[in-house]
């Protein structure tokens, strides 16, 4: 709620032009309530990566979601989603962000397009960090944004 | 008008479920006529890769379109797009085709998601091919499908 809050805060801001850092290249288009939802929604997918519920982050997709990870074929629905996601024992996501420069509500569904960045932590406590953008295509499902088509790819 | 007649044939086995080759694990979500606009402005994109139509490949996007190739930031607009796509002089591409797994059309856009694969001819003649997935969130204005937002990787 506090999150929301303090997202729909920024995003105000940055209507009103006066918070150019925070919002710079950033650009939203449709109702403030789905974006806030749909930005809500794509910080709690990166809480649920550090803390490890690698079953919270399957949730997030719709039931026939898919991700376009590097390397890989697409994959297809949660419980391959959330093997892909699965972390090895003992290595962890000690950082992860998602920085959208734009997001597009059209009905029930949206694309967001911008950055992400992490670090992991590997067995033997080292870390190592990387970055990328992505494309993603979220879609309403009974009320709640799930992501729906999840494209990535390093800078 | 060939090419749509052609495209909209397959279309039409496909729903009757007896072209499974051609069109295993396609799925078309939308009016016939605008999947079949897409698909042709899929393949019109192709054929201007392999005639080295650099203009017409960036005239293919939205104004303010992107492309998110590996290892590269965010690329919009047409005429940087086009910079990215041109090839050094004395390289072509004799092969290339987007296979749609997936398009999905909601008012005016729709996002198209499938597999792409190229042949690359390099200075010296000899051949390098390419495959990888893609997803493109395809925008219609003034009637006209173009990509606007398009990221891939490989396989």
């Amino acid at each position: 709620m506090m999150k929301t809050t303090c997202l729909s805060l920024l995003f105000i801001l940055c209507l009103l032009g006066s918070a150019s850092t925070v919002c710079q290249g950033q650009t939203y288009d449709g109702p403030e309530e789905e974006i806030d939802a749909i930005i809500a929604a794509s910080v709690a997918f990166s809480q649920h990566y550090m803390k490890g519920d690698f079953d919270k982050m399957a949730a997030s997709y719709t039931l026939n979601g898919a991700i376009l990870p590097p390397g890989a074929d697409i994959i297809q629905g949660r419980e391959a989603i959330e093997k892909r996601w699965t972390l090895p024992e003992g290595v962890s996501i000690s950082h992860h962000r998602s920085t959208p420069t734009e997001i597009t509500v059209s009905g029930d569904f949206a694309y967001d397009i911008g950055y992400y960045e992490g670090t992991t932590v590997k067995k033997d406590g080292t870390e190592s960090s990387w970055k990328g953008k992505y494309l993603i295509v979220w879609k309403k499902v009974d009320g709640k944004w799930l992501i729906h088509m999840d494209a990535w790819n390093g800078v």
